[in-house]
């Protein structure tokens, strides 16, 4: 056995410094559990002067410019892929493979579209690839489900997996503040981009619900399956009434499957606040699995930031080292088991929320629920307040159990009633305990 | 590569009950992951005639009263131990490592009471040993601490434990209801034994804080190092108290490591409302950890129960199965890292509650504070009522940080205060925001 296991980074961002800092501080108990120490030799940067947060020393020469000092060093086992971004980091993990090097990368976004394709590169060359960092951060889910939950059928995969929009959802629900305000403060404090899209549009949690939904049903999800539905320009009246009637708003990347048919979505939801989710505040990230043994299990933690991160990446080192010294890399993929089918609107169920402005006139209620009625749509809570408007009422339902093609027919038909003025907000609703 | 790998079950209650049905049930998962199927081949029971809930057919021939019939079996390969007890499935699991059979349990007072001399058996024989539903049944925490945490140290770990507790003391805390009447319907319902003291003295969570501990922080914990305290006796004027002042008392099995001293105990202790733990509720189970580089982090679920705690164990096969297939059985054994070394009292630090009645009195509060102050300790938050009896109040106290010897000091010395009448209650404090 070597004295030291050498790694490639590529990449020394956020992430990247963490992974060298971790390294450094806990060498001795990475030695103590490999027979080995960690060794960063090379590091791709783009620019090797840039001020980085490193608690230890670098090396000058350990920093390059050229991935090539990186990818084809012989002495070099393992590359890690923390550069973030597609096109450049899918080739420099693939010539690594190529290469005969073990692969660790927290990209959420490579992995989540072209997930098959490294799979298969590495199967191909007996190439080890993990990625637990690249789903809520610190926490070791993939682990979870993939170990932890082996023997298990997972029915249900709902989680909390973009801090962002969980910190500017908690703002707004204990400060009472505006979206607008909310998503300001987010960013002054840096738990939002300058250009938050990707997080409050819902597509960052979108990319780890599709590696969670690969993992927990073994088949392939795509991101275009992922309905998406972001927070931006979510309304506070929405927060507060859903909290009058015992539910909080937070954004939720949902997964079910029945065995035969699946559904992925992320969208802002009314959860029951005697769910586990529902404790779930500020920046940090859960995920709850609803496993057909296990019931309901949940991982909390810090979904983000530089050392959770580099402690879910060096996790994976570890696993590779083992597997190294084991002389098992490279059999950790497993096909698919199910082939994809997704479900249709006319197959989904779930309980709604419906916001909408009316005129305060006899018999329009009973117009409404006529319609409603029609498609086979109950409610179970109704709550009707004069609006600002003169004349006119807020109206706001929670419905029982509906099938979402009829409720979707029910609000085009809600929409187009002369008595009603607008369908302001339309969400699921979560964690009831609806019969 | 076999068809199928033959296992052997020691024990068919509640939990091997559970392991013979997700066996069955999940053949074709196994199969898919494995490569192969997965046998129960012969099962120890006591009675076979004995009615239990298995939603599987079991071949006559499978029941067996001698133990050699499972022991000795050269078909199979893996010994799961669900008998529970300690003297039996020790020599049981000794005679299986001894026959080169890996093992699985779910016996945590045998893995607490004897787990380093049966990790050594495993290593001396090449087997595998493992024992995930031994602390807290389907939550997979042990792998989350070795291998998900690998590469962080850990700082302390909180455990909500033992499920019966939780029970009872969130039914106190919801219904108002005294600690005799709480477990009384826990015992109707079937949470909590007939003969409820190893649950209700903190013993059980003692075993599995034992466990914890030493796969946390890489130092073996023994029993008789941990101080216990359980919930029996527990009043719920205390309850009251905590909520007024912002918390909610839990039993917790605490586990600390400054990365020289351990502490390890369990205890009731009030813990912040805005602690993780503080929402785990009813049966459930929770485990926080606390890591150098990932921050919080918790794991969350069923405590208990056939098929929760099957999944665990079933889990742990697959593990070994993919070991066996690779060829690295008997290799996860790692020595401790670290000498135990126990904090005293005077290490020991943290907030604390007190609960006592003294002469109302002039001059009487100013003189307790007086003998605080003198063993360094002082108060955050204080509040005093008029007594049930005349002429004496009941004062309640939430410390800063003090050193818990000091505070021992200074409650005999309070005790023995002409004015104080008894020293009720005497609790820790845990996640307030104390600088």
């Amino acid at each position: 056995m070597e004295d030291k296991v050498s790694v490639g980074l590529l990449g020394v961002g956020v992430v990247g410094s963490g992974v060298i800092t971790l390294v450094e501080k806990h060498q001795e108990k990475l030695a103590h559990q490999l027979g080995c120490g960690v060794d960063v030799k090379k590091a791709l940067v783009r620019d090797p002067n840039k001020k980085r947060h490193i608690e230890a020393e670098i090396d000058g020469t350990v920093l390059t410019l050229d991935p090539e000092d990186v990818l084809n060093d012989p002495d070099i086992d393992i590359i890690i892929e923390v550069m973030g971004g597609i096109d450049e980091a899918r080739e420099h993990i693939l010539n690594a493979f190529a290469a005969k090097k073990h692969v660790v990368t927290a990209n959420k976004d490579l992995v989540a579209l072209h997930g098959a394709e490294l799979h298969e590169a590495a199967a191909k060359h007996k190439c080890d690839f993990y990625y637990e960092a690249s789903v809520a951060g610190g926490i070791p889910i993939l682990r979870g489900i993939t170990d932890g939950f082996a023997s298990d059928h997972i029915e249900q995969v709902m989680g909390i997996v973009n801090g962002t929009t969980n910190y500017i959802l908690t703002k707004m629900h204990n400060e009472g503040v505006s979206y607008e305000d909310a998503l300001k403060e987010a960013q002054e404090l840096g738990f939002a981009e300058a250009d938050p899209a990707a997080d409050v549009e819902g597509l960052d949690a979108a990319r780890k619900m599709a590696i969670l939904g690969r993992l927990a049903f073994s088949t392939y999800i795509d991101l275009e399956d992922i309905e998406v539905n972001g927070i931006n320009g979510i309304e506070l009246a929405d927060l507060q009434y859903a909290d009058s009637f015992g539910f909080i708003m937070k954004l939720i990347g949902f997964a079910k499957f029945d065995g035969k048919q699946v559904e992925v979505n992320v969208q802002p939801a009314l959860i029951s606040q005697e769910h586990p989710l529902a404790d779930v505040k500020n920046e940090y990230n859960a995920v709850y699995v609803y496993g057909e043994a296990v019931g309901e299990a949940m991982f909390y933690g810090a979904g983000a930031g530089s050392m959770p991160t580099a402690s879910a990446v060096i996790s994976d080192v570890v696993t590779v080292i083992k597997n190294m010294h084991r002389g098992v890399t490279g059999s950790q993929f497993v096909e698919p088991r199910f082939k994809k089918e997704l479900k249709t609107d006319d197959q989904r169920f779930g309980q709604y929320y419906v916001r909408f402005h009316a005129k305060d006139e006899a018999g329009v209620f009973s117009r409404v629920s006529a319609l409603f009625n029609e498609w086979n749509v109950s409610f179970k809570q109704i709550l009707q307040n004069p609006s600002e408007h003169v004349g006119t009422a807020e109206i706001v339902v929670i419905t029982h159990q509906s099938s979402l093609d009829k409720m979707y027919q029910a609000l085009d038909e809600l929409n187009s009633l002369d008595a009603v003025l607008d369908v302001k907000s339309f969400y699921k609703v979560e964690g009831d305990a609806d019969a």
